[in-house]
């Protein structure tokens, strides 16, 4: 759902200019690490010590804070949810849920892969699962107002169940990029997020 | 997407009665070793000498025939597929897609969890990422004759899409207990059938 931060940064200030003193520079310098790893080598070329070596920090270091890659992953998962990222606002549901999902589908599609990478992380270790399930559950949340919005414009009726709505949008997406496997298809954006606007107009998601 | 035969079977009958000869029944038994292991363990615990032990097979002949852990997993899932496996037929569009969408929850919630620890070890192994993709597929092309169904009965007009209803009708199921990782709920099959027949005969998957 939505891109979260989880680029590798390209430009990265020096260390001295992170915001927060040494420890919260160290993480940074350390999920810096683990998102370029990842997108490199994928979970299974990811390991504690290549990511203390890439960040330049203590092996111990890393070892005391994170514990092991479920950690890491869970750490740069929670991180990417502590952003200002809000859903399209673009005046019609139907727009809003086709950016929503065009921002998913272009994630999903990136080079590095890291939003692929995490997700199938997720598979492998329970941190990474959790971390994961909050990230979505965070953003989930925060789509909520792309309904509310269109009740207020009276888009929809009041009593919409938003999640179900949200869900019924980008559900495809996530089944044919991350289960299904098919490439990007540039219709599936726009077809998922009119299929679902066109449900909730014929009451699929009002009690 | 339905429950393929992957559950390990409790009363398995003499090898010697395994229809197809040798080779035949050496694959039955290790098939069978799989899904037990797998399901009893996951696949972090599935190892080819288990499953050697477990099927009463040379692990020399499970090395040669199928290479590795991934190998043995992408034979469980094509086995998977060489079955009878037809969709429901209610005689309602709706109600084939609550049916269907009812195994799909059943199956993922099936304990021993063997559906969600395929899906799970299709990240891990790209020869079984394919396999599940061709079971998916094949589960898919065999449902479209649940929408040929309802244009027949007049419940929907020609042309409709029949993939993009029916991904629309599951893919709630899936991105919800394979990826979201919420419980079994028991109202989300004829939810989410009931809003994909909504969303077809308000035009969302005709041309």
């Amino acid at each position: 759902m939505s891109p979260p931060r989880t680029q590798p940064e390209d430009r990265r200030p020096p260390p001295a200019r992170r915001p927060g003193g040494r420890t919260a520079r160290v993480r940074a310098q350390v999920l810096d690490a683990v998102r370029a790893e990842l997108g490199e080598h994928g979970f299974d070329g990811l390991t504690m010590d290549a990511v203390a070596v890439r960040a330049g920090v203590h092996r111990a270091t890393v070892y005391r804070r994170w514990g092991d890659v479920g950690g890491l992953l869970a750490d740069v998962l929670d991180a990417a949810g502590d952003d200002d990222w809000r859903p399209p606002d673009t005046g019609s549901l139907e727009r809003d849920l086709a950016g929503l999902n065009q921002e998913i589908q272009d994630a999903m599609a990136a080079r590095p892969p890291i939003m692929a990478a995490l997700i199938a992380a997720s598979f492998r270790s329970e941190r990474a699962a959790a971390a994961q399930r909050r990230l979505w559950e965070d953003r989930y949340a925060r789509c909520e107002i792309v309904v509310e919005r269109a009740v207020a414009r009276g888009e929809l009726p009041p009593g919409v169940d938003a999640r179900r709505l949200l869900i019924t949008a980008t559900a495809p997406l996530y089944h044919r990029l991350v289960l299904l496997g098919t490439p990007p298809d540039p219709d599936l954006p726009g077809d998922a997020a009119r299929t679902a606007v066109l449900a909730a107009s014929a009451g699929a998601f009002t009690p």
